[in-house]
């Protein structure tokens, strides 16, 4: 008998078909003698519903009161899906945020989580009932409901695990588990058993989105066994854990960002501190930098180049021109038709030549390296965009066979 | 400056451009000095459809679980009227019925309220916000989510005006207040200035349906000042007080309810004792018996008739007929087309020939009386229920001229 969490996404509980679904996952769970805590998101596209809603109503709605809306979408779906076990007589006890004591900062529609109670949970898993708990949502200090912002209700799962001392916190989305790379790009993509904490944030910065950050980065930090696999096949899926139990490939994985643009700062003072001026700018709102080159450029200036998120682009543009002759840069070139590639795995600082191995399977499909990162788990390369596909496959080729 | 509580039902926050109207009302409020509360019921037909909804995932929800849901659809109106109201730079905040410590005991569906608390509101207004709270909801001893059925959010916002010691409460509705008789049945129907809590409640038990008498009876222990008015038309509506203020008509108003059924059992035994074991029997199940008239039969027998609501029909009959031997009688006669017309006013008891005009102006129609009931402020007689209308009209005429 273990304490078990499990999280449900949107899509996962979009209708009463769904919901019965997952319903019968949690019922076998329960029989099979474990205590079981659920976490479930709003059904379907009901968080998007609410939003257009709210903008009928106020073109820029404040966040606190967005948050009381938003949170109603979760507190639909724990109820109906313990009415839906009640139908199959398993006992069930539905739970919103505050119910369960989830304390946030009050930064709305995207707080932090401070605190999970544990004692209402463990009361009700005592009274041998189902608990299901409202993901996304808690309170501040104030008593009013935040939300966690996109992707809470991971983040929700992994906390009341942690608080807990639950014994696995299994993630159910809509793919059975981490693969070596995107199955639906390259072939023989192959499910992995396990991936450690890292590996698996490497993953999600590398492009690769099954798990939110967040929830890694706390599941790590708390050390919560944590399982991603399929809300529609009965299998194992991917165990991400602390330090995998035997020797695995040196290589996890191989991923593929198109959501990145590359900024080239031309002419810039062959000066110290002109790259910490560009980069503190760039920091103060929040922006975040990735694979950074400097190169020499003619008549003692230097070029910068560096990537930042599809996202940030405007803003990273307009922040460079306004400081242009602060920073005393001749021109910016900017170019979004590249990619970055990525291999990323926990074995990779002790085995030589897995870079290399990398490249090579570039070279060998011509495809021109434009940029090189590494970290201590991760090697990345920028490719032009039309390329990247084409290297994903040929470097999964070169690490996994045929 | 006052402190004034405002109730909206759900066909006033219907959409987007009802729930503009209904801001608007309390923008002008809050402009004139007031310190506003406004209590909301879920929009439209939400508490409807999420029953229904309900239903597909358990035909037969626990009702813990249904408030759990329902109360979502008054937490959404809030937040949207709060947005709403925002966006009309009027600062207001959204509250549950948690957040306002709304007590309640543990009849889900049912609940009955026990206590309010004042501070946060307090606070709210303090900060010269517009307090929007969730209506017909709070919480139990365990801090789970109650409903107060229907109607709850007239009984909401006449809580919150007594915990608040409110200089009024407005109960807006798709009515503009109170009439003497229903204003689409019959012509030259009056509204009322003010009316009575006592003449109230005898209105709304005699079929006239605007305020819930659980609201007005709260209103009367705790002296709540209430006003009935339209959400449509700004116009003063129907105060309903403690005492009326001025020198008023002595009757206040004609019903007519057409929800009861007859039922005479013959041929029961002339003792002492049968009439006792008859009620008893129904009021066990809370059945409600109104019009109680004993007749002598033929052989030492009587016959007793009385009227029950039409809800409860069936189930009096069954239990009726269940006891036959024990209860003893011939025979059960049940007449559904029959139809109950009162007339209610507090004067009425200092006021001779009241009920001797009521009586007149059937007479001169020709309609014929079957039953008569008193109390201290209403006369009730059952009629057929083709005359009902006809019956109105005539004591309308007889009572408020032509």
């Amino acid at each position: 008998m273990a304490l078990i969490v499990q999280k449900f996404g949107g899509s996962s509980v979009a209708d009463v078909e769904k919901v019965r679904r997952v319903a019968g996952i949690i019922a076998d769970t329960y029989r099979e003698g474990n205590d079981v805590v659920v976490v479930l998101s709003a059904q379907g596209k009901t968080t998007d519903g609410l939003i257009k809603l709210a903008k009928e109503y106020n073109p820029n709605p404040s966040k606190r009161e967005l948050d009381m809306l938003l949170s109603t979408g979760e507190q639909q779906s724990v109820a109906l899906c313990a009415m839906m076990l009640a139908a199959m007589r398993i006992p069930a006890v539905s739970l919103t945020g505050w119910q369960i004591g989830m304390r946030t900062n009050s930064n709305y529609s995207n707080a932090t989580i401070k605190s999970v109670g544990s004692e209402r949970i463990r009361r009700e898993l005592d009274a041998h009932r189902v608990v299901l708990v409202a993901g996304f949502q808690g309170i501040n200090k104030y008593d009013d409901i935040t939300t966690l912002g996109r992707g809470g209700s991971d983040t929700s799962a992994v906390a009341i695990a942690a608080a807990m001392h639950a014994d696995l916190c299994q993630i159910y989305t809509d793919v059975d588990g981490v693969y070596t790379a995107d199955p639906n790009k390259v072939k023989n993509a192959k499910k992995l058993d396990e991936i450690t904490f890292d590996e698996m944030l490497e993953l999600a910065s590398a492009g690769a989105k099954v798990l939110h950050n967040r929830s890694v980065e706390m599941a790590k930090r708390y050390d919560v066994n944590l399982e991603v696999l399929s809300s529609y096949e009965r299998k194992p899926g991917t165990k991400v854990r602390g330090a995998k139990k035997m020797e695995q490939a040196v290589v996890s994985g191989v991923t593929k960002d198109v959501n990145v643009i590359r900024f080239t700062l031309v002419g810039v003072a062959d000066e110290p501190g002109v790259a910490f001026k560009v980069f503190r700018i760039l920091a103060n709102e929040k922006i975040n930098v990735d694979i950074i080159l400097q190169s020499l450029g003619r008549n003692n200036t230097q070029d910068i180049t560096f990537t930042v998120g599809r996202a940030d682009g405007d803003q990273a543009k307009e922040l460079l021109l306004n400081e242009q002759d602060k920073i005393g840069f001749k021109r910016l070139d900017i170019d979004d038709h590249v990619a970055k590639v990525s291999i990323v795995g926990a074995g990779m600082l002790m085995t030589s030549g897995v870079a290399v191995n990398m490249f090579d399977a570039l070279a060998s499909k011509k495809v021109n390296i434009e940029m090189i990162s590494t970290s201590e788990i991760k090697v990345s390369v920028l490719v032009d965009e039309k390329d990247a596909d084409k290297a994903v496959q040929a470097i999964h080729d070169k690490f996994f066979g045929d």
